[in-house]
């Protein structure tokens, strides 16, 4: 099977959890409104009339003939196929219910430098962001650091979910990542708290094919369109 | 199988999407925090360091010995068990992300009123979420609208998902019945543009099952301390 993903060309954003899976598995797949041909095929897409099922946002994946949408939901997808899953019910649901609290995490994430609309630019909401990201700072990012070191540790520290690697522990690589790059003070008071949960990002950093990757031009850069947005007066010290 | 649901016992909020299904069903279950006696099972259970699957938030439903929290989650695995979802693969995608857009848009209506932080006052962010509310009213309430209102013209006009009624419908259900309670004067000039979505919501409310619970004590009203609270000046006419 040869995957198509769908996704904005010029940022990670959600569309790299979709990524990250694909490129950790050596999976098949074409970044679709990446090719130079082949910008416009997204908005194509999105604002045809025929298409049945059109998802309300971009990432989107087709996989034959199906067309899904909603990252968690790829996730879900992708994961027994890219064995980046268990298999088992209760297991894929309990990724799955893990996935949909990192997608809370992003959208919150997301919201620090956009609390008011994300049709204004950053400029027109810098006094809302500023509060917003502080508290973000001192209560959310501790607390989703803190829920995800004590699953680690309940499951006994090397992943997140039963005993192999699976596309929860790559997102929540990519959540390290990121939160580096966005809050590069913040981060570095807090990491030494949730050891597991960095040793995990490292371990993931490591994994041969995802190396490549990162160290590959196909991996975007961080940059200020994203979900993760680097502000100096964003990143506070507390 | 008798299922227990835990939520706040003071408000509709999260766990309400999942009641809905629950009633629609008729299906056995109890919602423990409302029981005198059980309101500290909650936290007693989010708390407890043996848990080894713990939720990050509630809603959580116990099935078995099953425990699965996210919204989404849950109705994914409800679903069929309740005959409210499709039993296919492809199909059982469909309604989750359409699920899975249910709960960005409820994220939406939430961060109208606590723009900032949920754990501040609406009263110490009432300027940032007028701001919020507005643009909300002006371009992403009508999104959203737009978008289910096409589904169901694409899919027929009756429900959102193949040809029966499923959890999807039941949560658009409540999308209006929430909006017209927060946001009366907006929602009175925007209804006439989504016809078959304000059809399909009166086509929810006639369910016998439905309108039952709707009528009974275990509705709970809406108020100020769930996701949609009614605010004068959150309310604009644009």
């Amino acid at each position: 099977m040869r995957y198509e993903l769908y996704y904005w060309p010029e940022i990670q954003g959600r569309g790299e959890f979709v990524r990250l899976a694909l490129e950790d598995a050596g999976a098949a797949y074409v970044d679709v409104a990446r090719r130079p041909r082949e910008m416009g095929a997204m908005s194509k897409f999105l604002e045809s009339r025929s298409v049945k099922r059109p998802p309300f946002a971009p990432p989107f994946l087709k996989a034959g003939k199906l067309v899904i949408a909603q990252t968690a939901n790829i996730l879900f997808f992708l994961g027994p196929r890219l064995h980046l899953a268990p298999k088992e019910e209760a297991a894929r649901l309990w990724a799955h219910q893990l996935q949909l609290t990192i997608a809370d995490w992003v959208a919150e994430v997301h919201d620090t430098h956009h609390p008011v609309a994300s049709s204004l630019y950053y400029e027109e909401q810098k006094r809302e962001a500023k509060r917003r990201a502080e508290i973000f700072n001192v209560e959310r990012q501790p607390k989703f650091l803190r829920y995800f070191e004590q699953i680690l540790e309940r499951n006994g520290g090397r992943v997140l979910v039963g005993n192999a690697v699976s596309y929860v522990d790559l997102s929540l690589f990519q959540m390290i990542e990121g939160s580096r790059y966005a809050f590069p003070r913040a981060m570095a008071k807090q990491e030494r708290k949730y050891r597991r949960v960095i040793a995990l990002h490292e371990r993931m950093a490591a994994r041969p094919r995802l190396a490549a990757y990162l160290a590959s031009e196909r991996r975007l850069p961080f940059n200020q369109e994203g979900i993760f947005r680097h502000y100096t007066e964003l990143d506070n010290r507390s």
